[in-house]
């Protein structure tokens, strides 16, 4: 007898061992067509997997991450067979699923591949892919694998030389074979699409002293039509890539002499910047919260009293020596030490709780220079930081402010696809907590209340939680589908007990305040990053760096232009003119470039009339109109695109 | 035959040797009776001093910087001698005069000197100073000097063994001698006011392993009233001091923890600073600055290729590792070199320039802990930094207008009291500058020009300029009459150099921009320090963090008192409301100390009539009126205490 236990709850009861195969059948053949991967307990299985035992079983499809990643890797193999096939000395090393794709790395020899070589590759594996070969797991003796590969791969040989013997298991399909711990679709035939999309360098072992071997970086799918989108999200990803945008509309560039991660605002991009940061102060004051500043260093001590210092350690910007003998300071990676000094700066009694301290504090974090990329990872970046010091009875109510706080920025900057996702402890170990268990029952509760009743869609996570608090953490999905985890609540029980923070309560005794660690945006950078590539450069018209830009005919109407300008600058509505020499199209063409929301035209008619000629990003005319009028237009789309908070 | 030239470049011929006061006698009796010392050629010498030969005569009165250090140089002869008669084994070192006064580091052995003993040295010196005894130099051999302090004094010893036979000398005056190069006034006679201001701890030599002498300050004057009133200012000044202030008005903070120099803005200071930037980024925007935002480290690569790293060396915070091998970044301790690098990151043409990148710059510079003071000497801070990119032609228009820019400043915050210094190069030693003469013949006329042009009151020191350009900067002297350095403009050929900064002239080849580097406030940090000195925390109405602050006259009223904060809320007047259950009086106490510009009573009657009874701070009150007459008084007085520029 084997019992089957189903994620629906229900048990299936069979006689003998089943495959998975065999159980989704016995759901439904439909559903059993599609099944192609499958986890038992805590393994993921072959859905040829002979079940012996009772457990737990999950099916996947192609629709769920695991069924791609088994999609994926399976595509690995198929693409390893390819290489095999096509070129003379190939000797494989790894090739693993990863969150687009798989690819392989190999040693090919004398042989190299080039973009030119793809479509061979795609071919081939297309050719092997038709043959609906099964994938087969079977178990080897470490002697037999050690045997299959000696003299032929030593990357191979090393690998199995690491496992232990009743451990190893191969993969055969077609007429190729792999070490491999498992993990497939039934047969190759379920690929139906193949790209290779790029070939780069890639050491063995990821050691730079190592030989350097050739990864291949491809993706498949069960479907052409599938295919065919994701190169399309491909080529639009690729337009939007922040880093291309930020060149284009000369927001920020690096530096090799400043240093490699470390952005450079160049004046369009520091004003976005300040223009969101503005918006949220506004949001930040109206909800309570005092701005404090914060230097970019503190002393050792702080961070040893921290823990930060333990926590950021050798991989780190190191410390900074002085000429006082023993004297150390260190590079911020976080304002929570300095705010906490400055609650520590002079006694609070409850009534004067919450404290909501908040800044634009810059901080400093080590990373390694391959990890760096755009301003989505940087060596220094500023957050929308606060720290909110309150009784643990003002938790529930905080924390319902601070999600109103995140949905109006997500509301006014255009992320309307989010989900949360809820951290808490670990009911089973509670010893891996700081901080009392009624505490952390009243700390959950509120997030938990606070999420139902702002009406998150949110999943919940037990034991996500980190040692210090529990957390509520944002997720968005942006205009091409990509999701980017934005915006972050935590509750903090450990700093307040390091850095000794008190306040007096009613009962004039002294307490332990809560700590809430939140940032809207994370930071600014990568806000700014991820904004880029959602909006393509369109940003709201409340946020970008110049609404409008008047073109001038020729040189002659400039004085009018600037008469406009003044009139425009007066209703605060930014606008600049280009009054080069240059013809209007040329104009126009460059001003689409550079995303203005609004081309306004100023020639002869225009300065007759005291009027001006508006066209819109994109094309669409507005027509001859008076700058009153077009203020008027500005302002309500303003309005419009920016939620109201309070 | 001697031939006196003076000043006013007449010359006064003698048939003998004459003293400065012969001379002072000749042009008038009245005028010698207030010269108290002299200046012949290059040295200092007393008004009795025989002057034998041809030179050029500078008489000082009080009223003269060298008067005054004559004055007080000869009153630390005086207290030495006091401290001789009253303590029995006292030892003298060296007395100098100071900016303020004077001091003596004695070893007075067994004895100690406190408070209470000030009166007692004080009447002791006015008992020397009414003998009248005049002040009388001899010159000794070293063999004399020597054995006149043989055994007695082991510290003027060891002065004296460093010092070459034939240039040593005495003072005498009334019982007393001692070492002294020269520089007195006539007679102790003219000493008619004494203070002793304090005793401290001084190492000999100004060695921490050496003898811990005792240094006693004083300062005198030659009247009473002069003394009496110099108390008072040192009073006032005490009441100003931005530390305690700072405090007082929760502006600012410290933490050991943090870092000793680091300062931590609470709440009220980070707004008042917010409210500076602003002023000053609106008046930036209007003159045609682009904001930019940089890192707070760079590659030491960057400070290489800047001279900052020869600069900022060993003295300084030390370089910062990582786990890149080779890898090095510094605090960055100027916001030049990334502004280079902004203005590197494309290529300009004349048509663009100047480009004026500007920032507020927080900068990293080690000072000892000893000479860190307040907000005045920090180890970080920023700066309202910019930096203009010019071709040559254009230095004469920019000067001008960071002149009009810094005049506004100072005109806002109410330092109506300013001079400015020019320092141009030393035309003797061209080749101590970088930079052709041509760009310094233009640079410096430029400045000369602005500084004519704008009607400044100036001093032109040649030879002052720094090896990279010349430099304007500007004095202001505070409410107290002291003055404090603030503002500079400079010139750099240096960096664009170093940089190799290049645009495109009309003739098509690439030249070199000019740089300007300039700071109106100098630093956020120093100047509010000052700005806090300046008005005793009274700031101008425009920047006050809060300017009403609404007192109700119980719990009952609080409700109203929310209405009227929102109605002034709306029309931008920054308030907030006093809602403690205290009475008025102490919630009025309490405000003043606070410096509410506006205080806002808030009760019964108010509530029914819907009005607000205002009084002011210092006690003058408005009366009972509405609340839109009370936003029409703010919004005047705002306008009328805030500049216009542009």
């Amino acid at each position: 007898m084997v019992n089957i236990s189903l994620p629906d709850g229900s048990i299936r009861t069979y006689d003998s061992p089943v495959t998975p195969h065999d159980v989704a059948v016995d759901i439904s053949e439909g559903f059993a067509r599609n099944v192609i991967s499958a986890r038992f307990n805590e393994n993921i299985v072959e859905t040829s997997t002979l079940l012996k035992h009772d457990g737990k079983l999950v099916l996947y499809t192609w629709r769920d991450e695991e069924g791609k990643k088994a999609f994926w890797h399976s595509s690995a193999h198929i693409l390893a067979q390819a290489l095999e096939e096509l070129y003379d000395d190939v000797k494989l090393w790894v090739g693993p699923a990863i969150e687009n794709g798989f690819y392989y790395d190999v040693d090919l020899g004398e042989d190299t591949i080039s973009e030119k070589d793809f479509r061979t590759i795609e071919n081939k594996m297309l050719e092997i892919a038709r043959g609906k070969h099964a994938f087969k797991m079977r178990e080897v003796s470490k002697a037999d694998a050690l045997a299959f590969y000696k003299d032929k791969n030593e990357y191979k040989v090393d690998l199995i030389e690491n496992l232990e013997d009743g451990t190893i298991s191969f993969c055969d399909h077609s007429t190729f074979t792999d070490l491999c711990k498992g993990g497939h679709i039934p047969n190759t035939g379920i690929v139906k699409a193949i790209k290779i999309l790029s070939v780069a360098g890639a050491y063995y072992k990821g050691d730079e002293n190592e030989k350097q071997l050739t990864r291949v970086y491809g993706i498949s799918f069960p479907k052409q039509k599938e295919l065919n989108e994701y190169l399309e999200l491909l080529e639009e990803a690729k337009k939007r890539d922040h880093r291309k945008l930020g060149k284009e509309l000369e927001l920020f560039t690096f530096s090799q002499r400043v240093g490699q991660g470390l952005p450079l605002w160049l004046p369009k991009g520091a004003a976005l910047r300040e223009r969101l940061e503005n918006f949220l102060k506004v949001a930040q004051k109206k909800a309570g919260y005092e701005m404090v500043v914060t230097p970019h260093i503190g002393n050792k001590d702080l961070y040893v009293t921290s823990g930060h210092f333990a926590k950021y350690g050798e991989d780190s910007f190191q410390p900074i020596n002085t000429p006082a003998e023993g004297e150390e300071f260190l590079l911020k990676p976080m304002n929570c030490p300095h705010h906490c000094e400055i609650y520590n700066s002079r006694p609070f009694s409850y009534k004067e709780l919450p404290k909501r301290y908040a800044e634009f504090g810059t901080v400093y974090r080590y990373e390694q220079s391959g990890e760096l990329h755009g301003l989505t990872r940087v060596r220094g970046f500023t957050q929308d930081d606060a720290h909110i010091f309150c009784t643990p009875d003002q938790l529930d109510a905080e924390f319902k402010e601070v999600i109103d706080l995140v949905l109006y920025v997500f509301g006014s900057l255009g992320f309307e696809n989010f989900t949360a996702q809820v951290s808490l402890r670990d009911p089973e170990n509670p010893e891996k907590y700081i901080g009392s268990d009624e505490n952390w029952d009243k700390a959950e509760q509120a997030i938990l209340n606070a999420a139902k009743d702002k009406g998150l869609d949110y999943v919940v996570e037990t034991g996500e939680a980190a040692f210090y608090g529990p957390k509520l953490d944002f997720m968005v999905k942006d205009a091409l589908g990509r999701k980017w985890q934005l915006g972050t609540i935590q509750v903090d029980y450990n700093l307040p007990e390091r850095f000794d923070l008190t306040y007096k309560g009613s009962d004039n005794e002294l307490h332990r305040p809560v700590m809430i660690h939140r940032a809207p945006f994370g930071s600014m950078e990568r806000f700014i990053a991820i904004l880029l590539e959602h909006t393509g450069g369109n940003f709201p018209l409340w946020l970008m760096p110049e609404q409008a830009i008047l073109l001038s005919v020729s040189e002659k109407y400039e004085k009018y232009a600037q008469k406009v300008l003044n009139l425009l600058e007066n209703d605060e509505i930014r606008a600049l003119a280009d009054n080069r020499n240059e013809t209007v199209g040329k104009k126009i063409r460059e001003a689409e470039i550079n995303k203005y929301p609004f081309m306004i035209i100023v020639g002869e008619q225009e300065e007759k009339d005291n009027t001006i000629t508006v066209r819109q990003h994109g094309g669409e005319e507005l027509g001859t109109i008076s700058v009153s009028t077009f203020v008027k237009i500005v302002n309500e789309r303003v309005s419009n695109s920016l939620k109201t908070f309070k």
